[in-house]
């Protein structure tokens, strides 16, 4: 950490800093420039906190050197984490694309669903039983029969399932219907008991976004859930919230490499949620793949225009499988398969 | 609700809504205009989704005409909502400043800190006892201890507590402490599991604003709380995440006149969370005041430089009663009291 | 256009928003509803303001139906503008990568720069000799000697120019040297005496988005040119300003499809200037191909870590040519060539 | 200036860095830490350019101590400047109320909105002649007979005035015409050409605030317009671009705290633009002088209805004289005059 001082401070300013430090179990290395005095700190600064040293008489700013996370960080592991569900590999060569509509409604629609992503070619099967909505008056979701019906048809087409978990007093029931991944959705991101209970746990991971979180938040929320003890952690990039207002969200496909760089967790897209229509996820799943993910979360359902929620965003079977060959020369074009 | 057609789409689109609308419960109202067919929906729009019908084929674009809040809104309520928390009221003409530390952090400390509160002239305290931090190696707060040393101190001084929730699991705790103000955290606005939760209680809630939520998510956050049947709201903004580094947040100023038109409920201000430094805090508290908050949420400590989170933003004793008499002649030019 | 009256309003305001409608040459169509009273427009909206309507007592919105935009939209021309630039197509089939250094800094590192994007393969060259600086203190640009020395080296290697206009008056310097594509910067996106002068040539006009400009307010800084006379317009997306600081800029890869859908147009993407680093900007490259774009603009320099602007977004020649057989599946992986 | 390794780099990358400094007549002060090799740069960093040290082999960030502005700062000037337009002083104790209507129309029009300016105790008038418009189909300004039209108004009721330059051609029609303010308008804040033509001058000049520009950008802004030779600067917040879509812009209250610390110029506020809705108008203007804005900017035209551009953000005669009524005691309670 380097502390930077304000131009003119005198000596008891900076002795002031030096006795703070020294309390907090680090040492200060004074460096008095023409125009400031500058102030090393040495130790472990991820056991300071930038705001109890910015508040000292005299300083006027603080600047962290290294990086607040470390067991998500590819400092600490320098190879590529390829996490193993049910016998699917995501973050390998193998791009995995997981699809599925936005919420479970009836086991009919959930057997459909289930037969396209299984025919498209997809490995993973999604769908939606606790739904977050904007509105208190809109469709919340089947619940515990919502997971039911998801496992029951995925397991009927050999396809691990991944879906939403909103409250940390469920987690068990989600575990006893045999839920492969559990997501953490957007506006979870930072909802620290949530990450803290999947922590405890070892089953895999997909932690979203928040709508506007920066990518070191988005780090330090996986290293809650690594800190915890689960390591098993896939980061999902889904449109973060800017002024523009032609499309819901705006895919941040930069996130792609700069994540891939910074951790060695595997790094997915949801190009559905991004744009929040049908017809942009192929052009947005294009680029997310040809950007370096290892993986898309797709939204398909059996008839969309009768979807119960999201119902512009999904793709139908038929859209579903031919972006499936869309993004196979895709993914040989950066060295991956589909 | 209000449908546009895409232009030269023919009879079979339209009769493809017009069906559409008849399943639902609505009637139609076409507009056949030179460049574009507009279709009028007849019957209660909040029990529709737009991306329903923005999924059907030919439509361009669906306007809602109607604001999807209720029980919030001005026009279910015309007049101002006065909330009574332990004989001390929110929303009147009288402005109500809730000041304390952001963590609580021992006996002493509360007892230093409620002390203060009360001798500035402030007729609330707050305290942070369950700390949703970004880190997870940074301190987490006290927990129940901290709850229990709030209220303690809190009480010594005749003065109702306030003090965040961030786990649902834990609103029996806070109620038999007997918290009289839970607090909702921006990273939580729209957990919804703890919304309906705080809406089944009838004890009064600060809604602080989510990092990137607009005024109407807000909103719509609130009307969870109202629908599970709790109507003692009080809306926090604390600034909101933008492209601007220079401080920690932007403080929304024009959200107060927006939400004191949309809302019959009170709204308060955060100075401390928006800009993030204490110097910051005078300017944005008489902001607030003079654009019409009903209050004001202060983080306040006995030594700022010693506290264990947000040591930079938070006033010492002297300056929050300092404060509090320049804050005075501001609320009497807007026709209040402080 | 669509006018929202408020709840409860009288004959009176109804009467008056009539009226004016009158006035302004338009008539009304009036929907008396349960909750609403809404008035349709019927006339060209394109020549109403809404904030005219907006200022009328008892309004409560006013929702445009049209789009503001004519001559660059797809509704005015379906098919594809393809722009020729000195015998090279832009818009068509073949992806064009424009590359070059920053700034034109000498007579040798133009000519090293020349050689270099013409080896890779690309087909035109860009360079900066009037260069937009955030500060005062630091180079701006050889100005008419840079135009002289980009369009001496570039003409060697039979590669077309691109350089970027900031004053109106300058160009007729810029027809003079012969610049092929005149470049409007991001910071001039709405500097509408500029677009104008634009509009009167016919030289073709690359658009940079603006730092937060909305694709409708592009589209509209388009439409002035195009009003004005010159249809030959290339969009380029190259990043926007969000809340993250992990990066310069954020591309936004979404702007693509949604551009090729609402305007005839080329788009292009920056992938240098939205990243801000070299090592990125392979991986935007490809997104940005994936998406749809018709081309890419990339920084080269002959010796990247000397260059005196943007040093650390630039290509080295060997980055640059790895870039185009990176490139080239991904354009055939889109039907398309490079 | 600080530049921070990589982690394990070899003397090799930091002899590269130590022989680039050099190169540029810098010395580097190197400290060998655990994590990370720190070296920092002695001499004077404003001549440096972050990017050109970050893409050197082996760094990981650069960053600078000093503020990249000089003659606009607080250190280099600590008492506040007092701007002194036609005899009314701009940035002292009392505050101005810049007042007028957004377009000038015609001479009825003007002599009608001088005449309530004056009435309602403001010392300067606005008006504009040439217009930055969205759309190329709308109302695009008078132009120079618009510029006759406003001085001649104003004059008439002793009031010095501010109007919009948006072309650096007309800038001595502008000041042969006696503007006595030039106000560099949101969009043109970064028009470079423009900031070092009105530098040129000595006329004092109001720069707005760019759409998203942050602070430190509108500071070099300025120092654009110091550099070349014209102190006389008044800085205009104006707000700025967000998520939010309640309200046209987000009024940015602290920036105006955080302007009076930086530098020592006047800081003023449009409280029209930024809301955009005349009702917001009184809020906002309040919470701008509370926060200690030197002044204000506010849209007024006689008949806000018929105005030709913004009719639904202009106050009325009565609401201006009503707001300067309101504002007084505020001022009073800040200890300014009105």
């Amino acid at each position: 950490m380097i502390i930077i001082m304000r131009p003119q401070v005198g000596d008891e300013e900076i002795d002031t800093v030096a006795r703070k430090l020294d309390q907090l179990g680090m040492r200060p290395h004074i460096s008095r420039g023409v125009e400031r005095t500058i102030i090393g700190v040495i130790g472990d600064e991820r056991r300071l906190e930038v705001e109890q040293l910015e508040a000292l008489p005299g300083v006027e700013r603080v600047l962290p050197v290294l990086k607040p996370y470390k067991i998500v960080s590819r400092e600490w592991q320098p190879q590529d984490t390829v996490i193993d569900v049910a016998g699917v590999p995501i973050g390998g060569r193998q791009i995995q694309v997981i699809a599925g509509p936005c919420s479970v409604e009836s086991a009919e629609q959930m057997e459909a669903a289930a037969a396209a992503v299984a025919a498209a070619g997809c490995r993973l099967m999604r769908g939606g039983a606790f739904k977050p909505r904007t509105s208190p008056y809109t469709f919340q979701g089947l619940g515990v029969e919502g997971l039911r019906l998801l496992v029951e048809a995925a397991r009927a087409h050999g396809l691990p399932v991944v879906t939403e978990l909103m409250d940390a007093r469920d987690l068990d029931v989600f575990l006893e219907h045999g839920v492969d991944v559990i997501q953490i959705g957007t506006r979870n991101m930072q909802n620290f008991t949530l990450l803290k209970e999947v922590g405890r746990i070892d089953r895999p991971v997909i932690l979203k976004r928040g709508l506007s979180a920066t990518v070191s938040e988005w780090l330090m929320a996986a290293e809650y859930i690594a800190a915890a003890g689960n390591h098993n952690i896939i980061f999902c990039e889904r449109g973060v919230r800017t002024f523009e207002n032609a499309y819901r969200n705006m895919l941040d496909v930069t996130a792609v490499p700069v994540l891939k760089r910074e951790t060695h967790l595997p790094v997915i897209v949801d190009p559905s949620h991004a744009g929040g229509k049908a017809w942009m996820v192929p052009a947005l799943a294009r680029a997310a793949v040809a950007a370096g993910a290892d993986g898309l979360l797709v939204e398909v359902h059996p008839r969309p225009a009768e979807a119960w929620s999201d119902a512009d965003q999904a793709l139908s079977p038929e859209e579903m499988a031919r972006l499936m060959q869309e993004l196979a020369p895709i993914a040989e074009a950066v060295g991956r398969s589909l």
